[in-house]
């Protein structure tokens, strides 16, 4: 069995992540998984551990980073979340692509431990777009717009630590590049 | 029969234009075709007029400007050499993606006349990799090699005019994704 890749995903939000990897998921050539985050935060309704995530208390979070055990980790509203090398691994040695939906700062924690990891960044046709997109998806203020527009220019800055940037103009071209990089990845490993 | 499509790429020499080019054209399924160039400059040894170029004297050129009946044009080392529209839609009307391997300036002519055409600038991995590549092909003399790279630098900040940028780390990878960009367009064409 060939150990899968580790793939990370970032880019923008309101770029349309979401509807790329669905869209990579409906290709089982893939072999894709996704990885599971361990975090703090409590169980929502209907929620499993080891499902939706490895749901732990602080004090375990924080020792799983002192003993190096999350690849990377970030904290939001007062709640941490991480991404476990045992899983990861236990998903590569098994052959699975494992997917990273994961921020900046995370992928940069990534690119640090795993240097093979391969890195996407999706960017939008133009500021202009995701401008559009963020308005048309909620109907937010437009001072949360602004915010999320400069979040999106900070992060389009660190599009150069990425190894392959996707503009997400069309869903289905987007997604068609990423197969293209992953299938080219899956096929340099296997020689 | 639909339309072929007009696809015009670019990049710095020494980027492997070439390259990539030869591993698309085996691929039956993009109906890939050159166009042929006309040209002020006397043919060479085994040169055929409409095979090789479209041999044609300074006046006959200049009239072909004038009349618009070029596409693009440019002068290198005192002779002309442009792209005859009606021999470009000849082919697209047969069905044929016409492929335009042309300089910047070029390729800013066609977008101006035909806003529809497909734009592809391919990039080094980086400067670094470019001037190695470079030197690596010829053993020209470090002047002309710099100078080389002078003109790459300035032709890569025209980057942001074309459609798509395609990174050439790895051929397979490059020609790849060019397939599924002319791919996707033929899709979206024909719906």
């Amino acid at each position: 069995m060939k150990k899968g890749l580790l793939i990370v995903l970032s880019g923008p939000s309101g770029v349309g992540k979401g509807t790329v990897i669905k869209e990579l998921m409906k290709n089982d050539d893939l072999k894709l998984s996704y990885s599971i985050s361990m975090t703090t935060r409590k169980p929502r309704n209907g929620e499993v551990d080891g499902v939706n995530y490895f749901f732990v208390d602080r004090d375990t979070f924080l020792k799983a980073i002192d003993d190096g055990e999350l690849l990377e980790h970030a904290e939001f509203v007062g709640n941490m979340y991480g991404t476990p090398v045992s899983y990861v691994e236990k998903l590569r040695n098994e052959g699975r692509n494992v997917l990273l939906e994961i921020e900046v700062q995370g992928a940069m924690q990534v690119k640090k431990k795993c240097p093979d990891a391969l890195s996407i960044f999706i960017i939008p046709p133009s500021m202009e777009e995701l401008a559009s997109r963020i308005r048309g998806r909620n109907s937010e203020p437009e001072e949360i717009v602004q915010q999320r527009l400069d979040k999106a220019k900070k992060e389009m800055e660190m599009v150069t630590q990425y190894k392959y940037v996707v503009c997400n103009d069309d869903v289905i071209l987007a997604s068609d590049i990423i197969s293209a990089i992953i299938k080219r990845h899956m096929q340099i490993k296997s020689n």
